[in-house]
């Protein structure tokens, strides 16, 4: 089979693949944008013309995520690392103590930021069933009263684990959805504040989406820099400083795309279906492996072994030559990792079990 | 004069226009870069591929400003206004008081934000000479002794003023070269940190270079949000978090069209000629004016305003046909402002100039 850029499928965690039609157009737009004969990365923040790309691309957002009315979405900078420290910054008022869920290494991330600014409760969520990865039930999660705010990060890339359920309190309830954004139906008015890096399931690396609820819009420490405080980019739009204005632009065309293939509903059936296929490929295999319990398993990122891990590197290598790019797992675990974002087609993981397949006749 | 993209000359004071050659190689690898069937920024930053980019951008960047050893080079997220508040949280240490050169708007921003962190000594080093704005000069700045560091902005984008000289001390000396950087030739040995945000003569919003001399990296405040700590993005490499790749791989290419240009030497030659070109025709004209005193005009920002300011939205208009973009002037003074970063050519520069004689002899 010869590769074409059509049959080229990349696996990547983050940054990640983002839609090719996504891809295409911005190319074919990209010096001569809107017939400005300039392009959208070249223009002031303030024109109209990127004014329109803004609004629009909010407005796909609360559409697609059915975001209300009291809810503020910024566009931030920093990426999720500086959520971690904007988060308590922002959230913790009069408060000294916050709630974090640990489900794995971003949740761990998170807190070892937050530890800088107040007391955390951590609250270890692992445990394990079957000799396989899982968490705790949320029911089963406590929380401390004292606690400003309970956060939890539903998707963990690295541990290849997924929390569908939600911290069942009164606080408000942050999540880090970097990975898993838009990938499935959520019910944004059960939660504070949401934020997600863009390099997975909305666009390039350099932007971060953070949506607010508004009475917590009050809050800030006074030691937080304006660039980190949502109320501050409340006020101004998510234009406080220069916004990084390509990477919204680009985040604004998936998000048109989004709602062209059917919505976060229409998209929540592909990646079940994608990660049933691959994870059912995985366990009718005795040559490949997931450590994560079925009741927790991503339906993002899907780390896997090789029976035999000294064949990991013909693996990735033949894989690559096939196509199948960047399936290489987190330096932390090893192994590999499919990462199944929005931007993977099904077509796309049907090529890398069939390419499993293949691997395991000849080499298990 | 058919318009193509060849003679669209754009003036926008950032997000500002990127070179053109530049510009047409990142068009061609968009969606298919070095042959990996994906773009640059749908891979890895810890992939050996990007590490590439990053590594060579950063020796570039070393070459063309001839940064010594003892520098380090970051690569940073938020812009300069995350500098504003990064700058006094990373170089108190003990001391609670900083001088900052006040010249204009930016400087004026950066003790807004620096004020919530410390005592600010502002010197005003705003001045008039025969009726025009001009700047105190730098021997008779008076520089607090409890000051940690002296900040100045030596090239104010809205006020059009261009500082040429450095304050007179021994404590670290602090500039936003947001606007002029790699315009003229600079002694970085002469400075503590030099910031400056890409979207001007570096690269796409989004990205925001930090060039820290090793010993103030011991310094940083414990409330510093890890993300704006110049010692942990040292310590990585500046991928503590993801980076904006994208905009990091453009502002590389910039780097290397400036050292194919002659390098910053070569620049500012040209800068030269580009702003005496257009001060030529403003002052040789009783049409046109330009209020700040020859000393300290901007290379990099030339505002000037109509001798009859109702015809603004006419010279705009015709200018925007004629393919010259981006002229309006800054909503806080109004008339007009062309920027000649390092991407404007001579050529347009020249188109811009022919332009105003016209409209002279066909509206004055």
């Amino acid at each position: 089979m010869e590769l074409t850029l059509d049959n080229v499928f990349n696996f990547s965690a983050g940054p990640a693949a983002l839609p090719k039609p996504v891809m295409k157009q911005a190319q074919a737009d990209f010096i001569d944008w809107n017939g400005l004969g300039t392009s959208v990365m070249e223009i002031s923040h303030r024109s109209k013309e990127f004014i329109q790309v803004a609004d629009e691309s909010e407005q796909d957002l609360r559409d697609l995520l059915n975001i209300p009315d009291n809810y503020k979405v910024l566009f931030c900078q920093g990426g999720a690392r500086a959520q971690f420290a904007a988060v308590p910054l922002n959230l913790l008022g009069d408060a000294t103590k916050a709630t974090y869920i640990d489900a794995g290494y971003w949740a761990e991330s998170a807190v070892t930021e937050a530890s800088k600014y107040c007391e955390i409760d951590v609250f270890n969520a692992k445990t394990s069933i079957d000799g396989k990865a899982a968490v705790v039930p949320a029911k089963d999660w406590k929380i401390d009263p004292e606690a400003a705010y309970v956060h939890f990060c539903p998707n963990e890339t690295i541990d290849g684990i997924e929390i569908s359920e939600l911290p069942q309190t009164d606080k408000p309830i942050v999540a880090d959805m970097s990975s898993n954004i838009l990938s499935r139906k959520i019910d944004v008015s059960q939660y504070g504040v949401i934020y997600a890096g863009a390099q997975k399931n909305i666009g390039p690396a350099g932007i971060c989406i953070a949506i607010v609820r508004d009475d917590l819009l009050e809050l800030a420490n006074d030691v937080l820099p304006s660039i980190l405080n949502y109320k501050v980019l409340a006020e101004k739009d998510s234009m406080f400083n220069t916004p990084p204005t390509y990477a919204w632009y680009l985040s604004g065309l998936v998000f048109k795309w989004l709602k062209a293939q059917g919505g976060v509903e229409a998209m929540e059936l592909v990646n079940k279906e994608k990660a049933a296929l691959l994870y059912d490929a995985i366990d009718s295999s005795a040559f490949y492996k997931n450590d994560v319990h079925t009741a927790n398993r991503s339906r993002m990122n899907v780390p896997f072994q090789l029976a035999k891990p000294e064949l990991d590197g013909k693996f990735l290598e033949l894989a690559d030559a096939a196509g199948l790019k960047s399936l290489k797992g987190h330096r932390a675990v090893g192994g590999m990792r499919a990462s199944l974002y929005n931007a993977m087609s099904l077509e796309g993981v049907q090529a890398l079990v069939s390419f499993m397949k293949d691997f395991e006749e000849k080499y298990a």
